[in-house]
């Protein structure tokens, strides 16, 4: 407790409420930020923008069970508490909420949230039940933190859109703000999971980046998305890329398709580079 | 606005939420009972415990569309919010929360919320979708609301169970309080629906009452469900009910088969009176 100049660390639903409501009721605005930690500087630019926006900033760990298939990486997720403990200190969060398992899902847990439409398409496609386990995880955090403001990387933007949408549906009294991608400097978008690359696949990765913003370029200039789509997956493949989940031109906030550039559009993908996954995505 | 002592009408979840915050930042504790409307005395006696427990008591009427079957009685489900609005204001409820369809679901509404397992059996199991629409309704006013307190009639004995274990899954920072069932002098429970009764049809209605009554006595006594369920259903043709949708005799809380007194239990029951489907339930 003691080696942190800012930070309080807390592990139960209570104890994260009861300091989120004695800074509101003393007319401190607090922003909220939920990782799974193995935090990254995308991680940093969010933190920094609730600082910005709130008076206190509130973050949470929690390697959610529910948000895996039963094929992917739960066991496996890279963790390091300590060390995101003392880089959330020296960033200036306040309170970090690391509940166990048990904490989350004392009984099970059997409610659900479903975002029926916008998270069953692209990543809910490949990853059956994840935007559930987001929703539900997502509706928990914030009804336990009751925050002012809660921030999410556009890194998930589909994740983004489905918690704006469900937020708005079920009436939760938070503000949701999107914070743009964390990118390194060769524009790979920053995720926990790049520790999962091997240096080989390192190299190739940030042609995902490149070839979106191209795609989203040509498509800005006239050029057709079955075309595009037809070439970025050449693309892909020529820098060793293994197979393409989706590479899709949507509308920015329902992600229905859209035909031309005459509304926000994003370009978003999913491909496997090996053993490794990505996605990213851009806006047109 | 000026016609009632007491009563504000309000139909904006801007203007309700306005409402309860304002009481609340005051230190007054806000109840909240959601109804229907079309009151009986069962109502009133929720809003008697709303004031026996909290300083405030704040009323919805929604005939929610999401919980209805496509050949359920939504269209002639009965209505009559200027006599609900006196009868309130006469019972001393303060804020009565009246939206439109539209109000509540802006953009249709795609973001569900269910149970599954206790929102699929016994009433979940003859009227699909009814507990996601009653969930989710329910999460929206709550969060609506942010009440300290909500109060939901045993009548609708499973529904008060989903309720319960939604709120605590998801977090949601409000107390579930069950008020026991309003009963007619002949034990006939209270019900918006008693109003599709024919003459003949309410003479019939309380030997559900009875019938459930004898079960759970006999049931205590030692008898077994299986031939008590047998007796019931012949009890319940003889007085005229044409189906019997479910008789059981279940756990009080997760709602599973019971094969002994020696847990809490609840004999729970739906049932045809000519084109009505009455529902009621009693303690062992």
């Amino acid at each position: 407790m003691t080696k942190y100049k800012n930070l309080t660390i807390v592990r139960t639903v209570a104890e994260f409420r009861e300091h989120v409501n004695r800074w509101r009721r003393n007319g401190e605005t607090v922003g909220f930020v939920p990782t799974m930690g193995f935090l990254h500087d995308g991680h940093m630019s969010l933190f920094q923008r609730s600082q910005e926006i709130a008076d206190r900033t509130t973050a949470s760990i929690f390697v959610n069970p529910k948000q895996f298939g039963p094929n992917e990486d739960y066991a496996v997720y890279p963790r390091s508490e300590e060390r995101d403990a003392q880089l959330m200190d020296e960033d200036g969060v306040d309170l970090l909420f690391a509940p166990s398992v048990n904490e989350m899902y004392p009984d099970g847990g059997v409610t659900k949230v479903s975002v029926p439409g916008l998270g069953d398409i692209l990543e809910g496609e490949y990853r059956p039940g994840f935007f559930n386990g987001v929703a539900t995880v997502v509706t928990k955090l914030l009804l336990q933190a009751m925050p002012d403001v809660a921030i999410f990387g556009e890194k998930d933007y589909q994740q983004l859109m489905v918690i704006r949408r469900m937020v708005k549906d079920l009436d939760i009294p938070v503000r949701i703000e999107g914070a743009p991608t964390g990118r390194e400097e060769d524009g790979l978008a920053m995720s926990s999971r790049n520790t999962y690359l091997t240096p080989e696949e390192r190299k190739a990765a940030p042609v995902l980046y490149q070839t979106i913003s191209a795609v989203a370029d040509k498509f800005r200039q006239g050029e057709r998305a079955p075309e595009l789509i037809q070439w970025a997956k050449v693309e892909l493949e020529k820098a060793g890329f293994k197979q393409l989940d989706y590479l899709e031109i949507r509308d920015s906030e329902n992600l229905k398709p859209v035909y031309d550039a005459s509304r926000p559009a994003r370009v978003l993908a999913a491909a496997w580079l090996g053993k490794p996954r990505l996605i990213d995505n851009v806006e047109v």
